[in-house]
């Protein structure tokens, strides 16, 4: 069985670095009330307008925040501002909550001297609390924009997250290289009604918006709607890129394929990385669980695979107790929904096959657990040998610790 | 917020009973050396064949015995014994794992003196081991069917449940009383291999095979499909009533809806009763839970929603932890996939308002926290008031428990 590689042949250099790699980007955070201690209040800043875009939860009830920032995209495509608090997500708060979350907006728009429609707000935290707007106002009067430190504003988003988020990476584009950078949240889907997974993604690439919008889904798809903590969809996952061309490139636009491909694969690697980021930190994870699948028909079907699998909490158990369960991540393949030759499928723990033909292969359970107890990243590899597609999915092993994190918080 | 109650005005009475309650029907149970100890296989004989139908896991690694009793069905819709052993599901076991499923079908056809094609198997335990065939053989010997007992055959089915499961039910049909009753098992879908959820059912009743077949089909998508324990659908589940006519009553067919309709409501009665056992026996639960989802314009819409707040870890921990978390349940509401007017909702735990039009309600989290920590079972209402369907679901808590049975069972 082979092992799964992702094609990148458009030379993507990784760097160390975050939300103000790219040229023009400005990001800070600090602490203003919302939390007891730790920051709650982050922002970014562009030098100019950047091209926008951005993809929400499809929870139905979408947090009042969300709700303005799509009219603020929907206005121009440009944002210049964005404006995180934690602690509060102003979710399930009625019409006061919208009228807070535009209020919000308008504050700080009048801060940097722009528009309102300029500004992208977001919360994250517990839901059916109102935002303490004089705490919010006195917050945002703080803000200075030249206090500039991606890591003060990668800590303010944080709610139960162990560690912060971030990921940066270079490519060329025509004559110039031109800067990805991004920072995350993400832990449970929602904890003790503390919620969501964020992503806010800056590049000074110069790019058309409706080729960016286009680069987000595709990288979104392929990454962070492959990773399952706990198969709970929060109230205010948003995923947002900002694109100010201070690159000073041809800009990417659909004329160009090859352009938009190179941009696309360098924005999902970004993506990626910040996604197993997320599933690793999972509530009370010990482990990251990536599946790779591969020989199917479709990549979505390869994909509903390795989410069926990565979302079995009878898999994740038997990783969090290094049992080689093979039996458990058949089932998962099984009821996944994808209709498959159950005799073709072969299944790898790490290196070690456990699985041919459908039944169950010659390997000693002994190797398999050790793999599985000592290392801290688990590959599962699925091949279907029905096809030439392929998908990866990530996710986490389900501890005492999840447990404990989610049903301890009020009692 | 109305309490949700099912409309039953057929005159169900429960009796205390199981398999054998209905006339002419035989069951027993041992330990024929699968397990170390305890019993582990189990057999239930009508004096005559009786009409027969079932339904079965949607896993696309349906068991061996799976294939070999829907061979029996088909050739004639009519069933005399059947045999099940637990320890081995008999389950990813290939060809040769076919071949011993249709031998322990001819054993025991040969034991009863019947047709191969009148016996039923089915199997639970490990995935991907193949029957121990000698021990099967000598434990067909042994079988005596004079020393019938159905708490044995309860018994021999369980792996790890921690109680055995029965029902019992007798209504009128016409002149004649006529008694269904019935045993099932179900702990984890599936346990370090160890599989599955059964139920079978027996009635004197004499009903058309046509006609118990959509009555079953009725039943089950009401009751064992609205059980949620890990969502993990295992390979062997199957649900299967056998009917054989010896309450002599005018036989119940699709000509007689209004009989029917009897028939349809007591065998969904056995099925809620025994489903809503399993769910309560579900890996290291401490609590059932039950959901009543009401004003919803589809029933399915009803059932999608109780199904994402039983299946929710996050709500299931927090019941264990007694939160009074409602910020989860509408979460998983909100990603049921189910359009609603989240305006209208309201929520309900035991009889305390915690939602109402969508948004928090004045109440105390204390007394939630009371109900959930003093009471076993767990009663969660929704409203939608978007129409007048509604749908039950059932599930339990996510506890240490759970994760310690399934973590630590091989290491």
């Amino acid at each position: 069985m082979e092992t799964y590689t992702e094609v990148t042949d458009v030379g993507i250099e990784p760097k160390e670095g975050g939300l103000t790699s790219a040229k023009g980007f400005h990001a800070g955070g600090f602490h203003c009330g919302f939390k007891r201690k730790r920051p709650d209040l982050g922002w970014i800043y562009s030098d100019t307008p950047a091209n926008t875009a951005a993809v929400y939860t499809t929870n139905q009830f979408q947090a009042a925040p969300l709700q303005v920032t799509k009219e603020s995209i929907a206005q121009e495509k440009r944002i210049q501002g964005v404006l995180i608090n934690s602690a509060v997500a102003n979710a399930c708060t009625g019409e006061q909550g919208l009228q807070n979350a535009y209020q919000m907006r308008r504050w700080f728009a009048e801060k940097l001297g722009i528009q309102p429609h300029l500004v992208a707000v977001n919360s994250t935290g517990v839901i059916g609390e109102q935002l303490p707007m004089d705490t919010l106002a006195a917050g945002i009067e703080q803000i200075n924009l030249d206090d500039t430190d991606e890591k003060n504003f990668e800590r303010a988003i944080l709610t139960t997250d162990t560690f912060t988020k971030n990921v940066c990476v270079q490519v060329q584009i025509g004559e110039e290289q031109i800067t990805i950078g991004g920072a995350a949240k993400g832990s449970g889907m929602i904890e003790p009604n503390m919620a969501t997974m964020l992503a806010f993604l800056t590049t000074d690439a110069a790019i058309e918006q409706e080729s960016l919008d286009a680069a987000l889904k595709t990288a979104v798809n392929k990454t962070f709607n492959c990773i399952t903590v706990d198969g709970d969809t929060s109230t205010n996952d948003t995923v947002l890129v900002m694109a100010n061309g201070k690159a000073m490139n041809t800009p990417i636009t659909s004329r160009d394929p090859n352009q938009c491909r190179v941009f696309t694969e360098a924005l999902t690697y970004v993506c990626r990385e910040l996604a197993k980021q997320i599933a690793r930190d999972g509530e009370g994870a010990t482990k990251l669980i990536e599946v790779n699948v591969t020989g199917a028909q479709l990549q979505s079907d390869a994909r509903a695979i390795g989410k069926a699998i990565v979302g079995s909490s009878l898999v994740k158990t038997a990783i969090y107790g290094s049992d080689p369960n093979w039996g458990r991540i058949i089932c998962a393949i099984g009821y996944s929904g994808v209709a498959l030759d159950t005799c073709n499928l072969e299944v790898a723990i790490g290196d070690i096959k456990v699985v041919e033909n459908g039944m169950p292969a010659a390997f000693a359970d002994g190797v398999v657990t050790e793999y599985l107890r000592y290392n801290e990243q688990i590959v599962i590899t699925v091949n279907l040998h029905s096809g030439t597609q392929s998908a990866s999915a990530w996710g986490c092993d389900l501890s005492y610790d999840y447990v404990k994190i989610n049903a301890s918080y009020r009692t």
